[in-house]
């Protein structure tokens, strides 16, 4: 392989979990962070670690220059952006190959395609890939994306074109508040992304989330079948499966085809995720946009399929050809996945840093925990609030159910609220037994249930 | 299912082990423990806790009125032996059913057979399974005993009848060494287990150690296919894989037949392993012994299989029929376990018990550590020095090792020594890389690496 020495620009579990990937295939690992992170796990676990700035992640974690230049002063060949912060930054990609390093990753005019929701979209459409109805392009003009929203029917969806993970979007459910929403969500895409392009989107009333891991050299692409993550708060992914519960076999298989062949239309290079609302009456699924990096979900991905899928994007950064078969992956058993943030659910998830006093980590067979957490680790309040993903794996979706409460009781994060007592609850909710969810389930349980969550 | 609450007779990992299956099954658990227990990661873990007796085993782990006195007490309907301990006395499954509980192992008298090495090999025999050359049965007379041996051959060994583990096996070269041990050897046994009954068996000078996983309810057994186990240190195993890598797959499937043909005839309930020695020059494989419980290194073959065998083994003492079929049992991948003993390698791995003044768990892809540790848990000088056992999965077997070197880097256990340093240096060897050693490997290895154990 190529590479020898990778550098981590990234932290919390994402950076623990490329430094375990990076170990197994032998090479080095610089691990860089803010001045707030010097005791974060990712940095006891590297080989070398490199301030690149003050806690403010526009002066760190997202901090080109710095953190090019400590990838000269440490010798790394290699650069892992993680999700967030750069991942998906074509500039980023771009900058780091200008250097003569590897960008673990797609090339920055992949990131630069399917990172505009419009482009993504128009190449999905040139797949062949069943996309939203909606505006086939960006709209700048009031008025063109007034007959849009009439033509498509409300309620609609307004969207950055720029962007991700949620964030700027909004809902009109008839023109007064369309008129009212669209300059707003106009005025925050720009302050957000620097582009204040929108574009509009049918709202898929009752919708699952659904997406297509992919993987691909540039030349070839796999997938390595779905993901459901339709329990969601705020557009926030909050427990996540593989494989979907309710997908029939034969709409997988079109499914999962799509998304290959969106990814070879692309000539797409590294891990990535097509993500498609599916509409579990009419079997019909929408392909909505693609993520050119690894997911945070990515966990329950591995845990039936068996691949690795952070080991397998830097090898085919370092230049191995994909080295997987499409007919050598197959889905073994069920895999959840929950989040575990530094918040309060029984005060409206409000973030709660603070210092893990006392830490017990789950343990047993089918469970793992991806965490950034250790005994005496001071949180920081500048980062997300993630600080582990509890991943259970077992041969049926009941069992795995089980064994995710199981695993939740044996959690224990002292001195700090965590998000453990709500998944605590969905694990022995009667709708989440039986799959019967969509994305807009969780926010109304979450209110009805809320008195639940006094814990 | 038939129990509702299950006492865990044992202590340490294995009661961990227990409590996360009955866990995951509904059922409420009661674990008992010795009054130098009382702080053991199992009693936290449990619904509650019965303080059986004094630290010493005969007087609390041993003690079969004080843990039916705890069943009875607490309500509990089942117990589990765990390992070690009562598990294989054929007179506490019987006092266990005489006590109108369920017994989570075989029936008494399945215990009683196969315990005994002679009648084992008797049964195997009788079921056409190969057995090594030697007594066809106790051997009590110190002149047929001599002649046996000249009959098979030099060097032979010499077991105890009764017992299990290891413990009361010696080897003579000649006769005059036969006429020294074959004493010392009876008395012995007869301390240890009660019995001083002696067998005689041939030296297999170059074998392997491998076991087949067995699953049957009575009626009809399946196997789970081999774990290998030849790197051993004073019969003690240290190492464990599944599957073997030397194992042809025509070799595989006559051992594992073999394996299900002599369950099958003394009608198994529960989980069991039959133990092999096995040439790899000749392609013969030898039974040695049956062990009627979990093993220790039981989770490699729930690794590659997916099975959860102690929830399996209480399904089954529940009164539920065996519901796996023997084809849909498939290899997946490849696992491997190294115990983490508190012992220090540097000094002739003498015991060290202490208290671990900081923890860190390796996590990840494919890692699983099974453990009774925590931060500032006292480890008890009472006991097994066995801490945790440190599983690891991937899809081939070099990948595995890679990822074993990677979690022992990231298992951190401080305050006391552990075995730790001796399996860095395993997983980075060549012959091990080569899967190149037999039973008698490890000893002089050990030997020769002497010096780079000093940490």
């Amino acid at each position: 392989m190529a590479i020898r020495k990778l550098l981590i620009a990234n932290r919390g579990e994402i950076a623990v979990r490329i430094i375990r990937a990076a170990r197994e295939l032998g090479l080095r690992t610089v691990q860089v962070h803010s001045a707030a992170d010097a005791e974060m796990l990712a940095v006891k676990m590297a080989d070398e670690a490199v301030n690149i700035g003050p806690p403010h992640a526009a002066k760190s974690y997202l901090n080109i220059e710095n953190i090019l230049k400590a990838a000269k002063e440490t010798g790394a060949d290699a650069v892992h952006p993680g999700y967030g912060f750069l991942a998906e930054n074509a500039g980023f990609a771009d900058a780091v190959e200008a250097a003569g390093l590897v960008f673990v990753g797609p090339k920055g005019d992949s990131i630069r395609v399917m990172g505009d929701k419009v482009a993504a979209r128009v190449a999905a459409e040139a797949a062949g890939v069943p996309v939203v109805p909606g505006s086939d392009g960006r709209v700048d003009d009031p008025e063109h994306a007034r007959h849009i929203a009439m033509a498509i029917g409300f309620p609609v969806m307004i969207k950055a074109a720029a962007g991700g993970g949620g964030r700027g979007i909004r809902i009109a459910h008839d023109m007064a508040e369309f008129e009212t929403l669209m300059p707003q969500a106009s005025a925050e895409a720009k302050a957000a992304f620097g582009d204040g392009g929108l574009y509009i989107e049918k709202v898929i009333e009752r919708a699952r989330h659904i997406e297509v891991q992919i993987l691909g050299d540039g030349q070839r692409a796999i997938h390595c079948f779905e993901r459901e993550c339709s329990l969601q708060r705020r557009r926030q992914k909050v427990w996540e499966e593989a494989p979907s519960a309710v997908l029939p076999q034969t709409v997988r298989e079109k499914l999962c085809e799509s998304a290959v062949a969106l990814a070879e239309a692309v000539n797409y290079r590294g891990a990535g995720t097509l993500e498609y609302l599916y509409d579990d009456v009419t079997h019909h699924f929408y392909f909505i946009e693609m993520n050119t990096r690894i997911q945070v979900e990515h966990p329950v991905t591995e845990m039936i399929t068996g691949i690795d899928l952070v080991r397998e994007m830097i090898r085919i950064a370092g230049g191995e050809p994909l080295s997987i078969r499409q007919e050598d992956v197959r889905i073994n058993g069920h895999a959840i996945e929950v989040r575990i943030n530094a918040e309060d659910p029984a005060k409206n998830f409000q973030p709660a840093p603070g210092t893990v006093t006392a830490l017990r980590v789950p343990g047993g067979p089918g469970t793992r925990f991806d965490t950034m957490l250790y005994q005496g680790y001071q949180v920081p309040p500048f980062y997300d609030s993630l600080l582990g993903k509890l991943i259970v794996w077992d041969t049926t979706r009941a069992g795995a159910i089980a064994r995710m409460a199981r695993a939740l009781d044996e959690l224990a994060v002292e001195g700090l609220s965590t998000t453990k007592p709500l998944h605590q609850l969905l694990a022995q909710d009667e709708s989440v037994a039986k799959a019967d969810f969509h994305t807009r389930w969780l926010e109304p349980w979450l209110e009805a249930n809320a008195h639940r969550l006094n814990s």
